[in-house]
C-alpha cells in the first residue's frame, strides 16, 4: 500500500479515536443532567476515573489480552506484560492491519472503546453507589472482563469462528456494559424514594436537562467515530455507509420514541426523544456496515419503540436505573445484534441463530462475572453508601464539595 | 483519480459532515441560553425534532429533489421516491462527483445542512410558538421549500445558469431560514411583555449566558465544516483558504460588533460580541473561497456593524426575535451574498447584479412559501400557544417538565 | 510529493487546527466553572476577546514575526506588514513546508495556538482584573511577546540552534502564558476574602463544576490537535505516537493527583483530578513525540504529584490563582520541558542543560516583558477594578448583565 493511502486511513482512525474519547463528555453530561444536583460531583468523579483508569488498564494489559494474535512477536508472558513492550514488527508500516492504521492508533482507538463499557454502568448505579466500590468494580470489569469477551470476537476467538457478527459493539460494548449495569442495580437496590411501599414508581426529575440533551448530541457525534472507526480504515464506501445508517437509525429511533411515548402518555417527552436517539444508535451499531438506508430506518424505529416499553418494564420490575442505561444499552443492544440476522446483507435464519448464540454466551459470561465482582466489592469496600449519606447527597458526603456553590438551594 | 486521494477527500467530507451536525448543539445552546428557563425543554425538543426529522425527510425526498441531475440512473418518479432507491452507478467510486466523496457522504453532508435552515426559525419563534405548529412548519419548509430553492443553484438549476454565486449558503441556507423566521414572527407576534404600550422594547434577559457563549463557539467550530466542506473535496488550497477567511471574518465581526455597541451604548455587551461573531461567519459564507485575508476581515467587520443596527431596527419595527436570528442569518446573509460582487475574485458590477437577482428571487420565494405554510398551520394545528400557557412557560404546558428541577426558582 | 499525501497531511492539520480552536471553549468552561457566577459574563467576554483579537493580531503581524524565515519572498518591511501580503511562492503546493500543509493552514494553526497563551493569563487574573487592562495586556503579550519568543525556537532562531527542544509548547506556549499569569497576579493582588489577616487561605468554591469538568475534557480533546498537529504533517507513526503519549500522560496525571490529594487531604477531590489531567497534558507536551508509553505515564504521574504541591505552594505564597493556571501551565510546563532531557530518545545531561537554558531564557524574557506591560497598563487604563465593583461582581459592574438571570440568587 502506498504511503498516502496509509496516511489517509490513519488520519481517519485518529479522528474516530478523538470522537469516541469525546463520548465520555457525552456520558458525563447525560448522567449529571438526568440525576439530582446533590450527586453531580460524584458522577463526574466517576467518569474521570473511568476514562483515565480505563486507558491506563488497557495499556497495562487489556490491549494484549483482547488481541493476543496481533502481537505475534511477543508470545508467552510478554503479551500480558503491557502495551509498549511487545510492539509487533512493522507496527508503524502499511503492513500492519492491512494499512488501516498504525499500532499506536490501534491501541488508542481500542482503549477509548474499552472505557465506554464501564461508563454505561456508571449511569445506572448513580446516586447511591459507594465510590470505592464503583472504582473496584470498574478496575475488574474494564481491566479483565471486557477484554476477555472482546477477544472472543474482535480478537479472532471462538465466537468469530462461529459466525457471530457484531460490527461495532451492540453486544461487545453496549450489552456487556448493560448486563453489568443490570446485575449491579439488582444488588444495589433502588434509590430512597424511587418506589412507594405499594411498588409504584416516583419520577425523580433530572436537575439539568440542557446538559443531558447536550450529552445525547455529543454521543451522537461520537458515534460517527464509534461506527465510522469500526471499519478500521478509511475505506470510502464502508465508512460513509456506516455514517449514513448511524444517522438514519438515530433519527428514526428518536422520532419513534417520541411518537410512541406521546401515544401512550399524551406528552411530548424530551427524555424519551433523547433516549430514543440513543436506542437507535445502539441498535444500528452491530450492523451499521451491513444495512441499506431503509433497513437502518426500520432498525432505529423499532429500537425507539422497544425503548419506551423497556423503560416501563424496568419500573414494573422495581429496578431503578436513573438514566435509562439498561433499556438503551442492553435491550437495544440485544435488538441490534439480532437485527443483523433479520435485515441487510447477512439476513438468514442461520445468521439469526449465530447472533442469538453470541448474545447468550456473552450475556451469561457478563452476568456471572459481574455477580462475582459484586460479591468481591461487597466483601471488601462495600457497594452502597449509608442512608444518611444518600439523603445528604454524595457530593457532600464523598467529596465535601458542591457542584453549584453559588446557587444556594443546592443542598436541598 | 487514485484511491488515496479519493479516500483523503472523503475523510475530509465526513469530518465536515460531523462538524455541521455538531452545529445543532451550538444552535440549541445559543437558543436556550438567550431565552428564559421556563421554555428550555421546549426549545430542546424543537431542536431534536429539527435534526431528526430533517435527516429523515431529506432521505425520503429532499436529496433527490435538490439534486435531480445527480442520480441519472433514476429519472422520473424514482427520483422522488427516496434516497437509497436511486443510487447512481459508480456512486462509491472516484468517478462520482469528481472524486470528492462517495454518494453516501454526499447525502449526509447535504442532509445535515438542510436541517440548519429550520433551526434558524426555531430560535426566532421561541417562547410562544405552538409545538405542533412549529413541527408542521418544519416538515413543509425543510421537506419541500429548502430543497427546491437549493436545486436552483446547487442542483444546477436556473440561478446557477444566471451566474448567481453562493459558495456555502449565505443565501441558500441562512437567508432561506432568515426569511422564514421573519415571516413567522410577523404573524406570531411578540412575546408578552416584550413591548410596552408605547412601543418601547423591554430586554428579556437570557437565562444561561454560558451555554449561549458555548453555542457560539460550537457554531464557529461547526463552520469549519460548513465552509470547509462546501469545497466538496479536500482540495488543499481551497479548503484551507475557506478556513482562514472564515476565522478572520468571525474574529472581525465579533470585534466590530463589540466596538460599535460600546460606542453606541457605552457597555461591553457580550451578546453583541457573540452575535457579531455569528454575523461575520454568515457574512463570509457566500464567498469564503473567493476572498483574500484582507477582504475577509472587511466583510466580517462590516457584518458586525450591520448586525448592531439590525438588532436595533427589529426593535423599532416591534418584531420580537429573542435570539437575534434575523439580524444574524437574514441581514448578514444578504450582506455576505452581495459582498461576493464587491470583494474578491468575482467583484464586478455584473456579478453584483447577479447576486442581487439571486437574493431577490430566493427572498420572494421563501417569503411567499412561508406565508402559505403559516396559513396552513393557522388553519390546522395553530401557530401560537394561549396566553396562560405562555406565562406558565412552554416546558410545563407542553412537556410537563422542568429543565432545572432542583433549582427550585425555576417556575417563576 | 504526490497530491494525495499532501492532501491527507493538510486534512489532518486542518482538523488539528479546529481542535485547538475548540480548546477556547474548554478554557472558557474551566474558568467560569471554577469561579463565582457574578464574574461569569466577564470571563466569557475576555475569552471571546482573546480568541478574536488573537487571530486578528496574528494575521496583522504575529505570523510574520514568528516565522521570518518562512516567507523568503517577502523580506524586509513586507514581512511585518501583515499576513496575506507576503505569501511565499508555492505556498499552496507540496513544495511548501515539506508538504505537511498549505501556507493558509500553517497560518491558522499557528494563530489558534497563539491565542492560547493569553487565555492562560485570563484564568489566573479572573474576578478582579479590569477589563480594559486585560485587553491591553493581551494585545501586547499575544501580539508581540509570544511571537518573538516563538521565533527563537519554532521560527528557527537561536534557541533552536542551541539544541533546546520543545515539541508542542510546554515552554513556548504554556510557560510563556504561565509566567505572565504569575507576574500579573503578583501585581494584581488576591481577591477580597481569599486570604485571612493571618495569611491563611479561604476556599472560594467554583459556581459550576459541571462546566469546569466539561472544560477539562474539551481541553483534552483539543490536545489531540495541539500535540498531534505539532508533528506538522500527518506522518502516521509520529502523530499516533503523540496521541498515545498525550492520553497516557493525561490519564496518569489525573490518577496521581487524585491519589496524592487523597493521601494528603483524605478527600476525593474532583478539582485536583481535573487539574491533574491538565498537568499531565502540559507535562507531556514538550516531548510527546519522543517518549514511549512507559515514559509518558511516568511524566504524567510526576506532573500530577507536582501539581498538588504547586497548588499548596501558591497558597503559602499568598498568590491567588482561582483556576490553578500557574501550577498547571507554568510548573508542569517547566517539568515537561526538563523531562525531555530525562526521559525518552533525547535523554542526556547535555540535553537537560539545553532544556534548562531554554526554560531560563524564556522565563526571564516572559517575566521582564510582562512586568513592563503591567506598568504600561497601570499607567494607562488601570489593572484592577475598585473594591465596590469587585464585591458587586464584574458582570454587573463591567457588563450590566447577569449570567443566569432567571436563577434569582445570582446577585448575591
Amino acid at each position: 500500500m502506498e504511503t498516502a493511502l496509509f496516511t489517509a486511513n490513519n488520519v481517519w482512525m485518529m479522528i474516530c479515536t478523538a470522537l469516541v474519547f469525546f463520548m465520555h463528555l457525552g456520558f458525563s453530561f447525560l448522567e449529571i443532567g438526568l440525576t439530582r444536583q446533590k450527586n453531580t460531583v460524584n458522577i463526574l468523579f466517576k467518569n474521570f476515573f473511568v476514562i483515565t483508569i480505563g486507558i491506563l488498564l488497557y495499556s497495562l494489559g487489556g490491549f494484549n489480552l483482547m488481541y493476543p494474535g496481533f502481537d505475534e512477536g511477543s508470545m508467552g508472558i510478554l503479551k500480558f506484560a503491557g502495551f509498549g513492550i511487545g510492539a509487533p514488527d512493522g507496527g508503524m508500516t502499511p503492513g500492519y492491519a492491512d494499512g488501516g492504521y498504525t499500532w499506536w492508533t490501534d491501541f488508542l482507538f481500542q482503549a477509548v472503546f474499552a472505557a465506554t463499557a464501564a461508563t454505561i454502568v456508571s449511569g445506572a448505579v448513580a446516586e447511591r453507589v459507594k465510590l470505592g466500590g464503583f472504582m473496584l468494580f470498574t478496575i475488574l470489569y474494564v481491566g479483565l472482563v471486557y477484554p476477555i469477551i472482546g477477544s472472543w470476537k474482535w480478537g479472532g476467538g471462538f465466537l468469530d469462528g462461529w459466525g457471530f457478527y457484531d460490527f461495532a459493539g451492540s453486544t461487545l460494548v453496549h450489552s456487556v456494559g448493560g448486563w453489568a449495569a443490570l446485575i449491579v442495580i439488582y444488588f444495589l437496590g433502588s434509590r430512597i424514594g424511587k418506589f412507594n411501599s405499594d411498588g409504584s414508581p416516583n419520577a425523580i426529575p433530572g436537575s439539568n436537562i440542557p446538559l443531558s440533551a447536550a450529552g445525547v448530541l455529543i454521543l451522537w457525534l461520537g458515534w460517527f467515530g464509534f461506527n465510522g472507526g469500526s471499519v478500521l480504515s478509511a475505506d470510502p464506501e464502508l465508512t460513509s455507509l456506516a455514517l449514513v445508517t448511524t444517522c438514519l437509525a438515530a433519527s428514526a429511533g428518536g422520532v419513534s420514541s417520541a411518537l410512541m411515548s406521546n401515544l401512550l402518555y399524551k406528552n411530548f417527552d424530551l427524555t424519551m426523544f433523547m433516549n430514543g436517539v440513543l436506542g437507535g444508535l445502539v441498535g444500528i451499531t452491530a450492523g451499521a456496515d451491513q444495512m441499506g438506508p431503509t433497513s437502518a430506518i426500520l432498525i432505529g424505529a423499532i429500537a425507539g419503540v422497544i425503548l419506551v416499553f423497556g423503560i416501563s418494564l424496568l419500573d414494573k420490575l422495581k429496578l431503578d436505573d436513573p438514566v435509562g442505561a439498561i433499556p438503551v444499552h442492553l435491550i437495544c443492544g440485544i435488538w441490534g445484534t439480532l437485527a443483523v440476522g433479520i435485515f441487510g446483507e447477512m439476513a438468514s435464519v442461520e445468521q439469526f441463530i449465530n447472533q442469538l448464540i453470541g448474545v447468550g454466551i456473552i450475556g451469561a459470561f457478563s452476568c456471572i462475572t459481574a455477580i462475582i465482582i459484586v460479591f468481591i466489592v461487597k466483601a471488601t469496600v462495600g457497594l452502597r453508601v449509608s442512608e444518611e449519606e444518600e439523603l445528604k447527597g454524595l457530593d457532600l458526603s464523598e467529596h465535601s464539595m458542591d457542584a453549584y456553590a453559588d446557587f444556594s438551594l443546592s443542598n436541598k
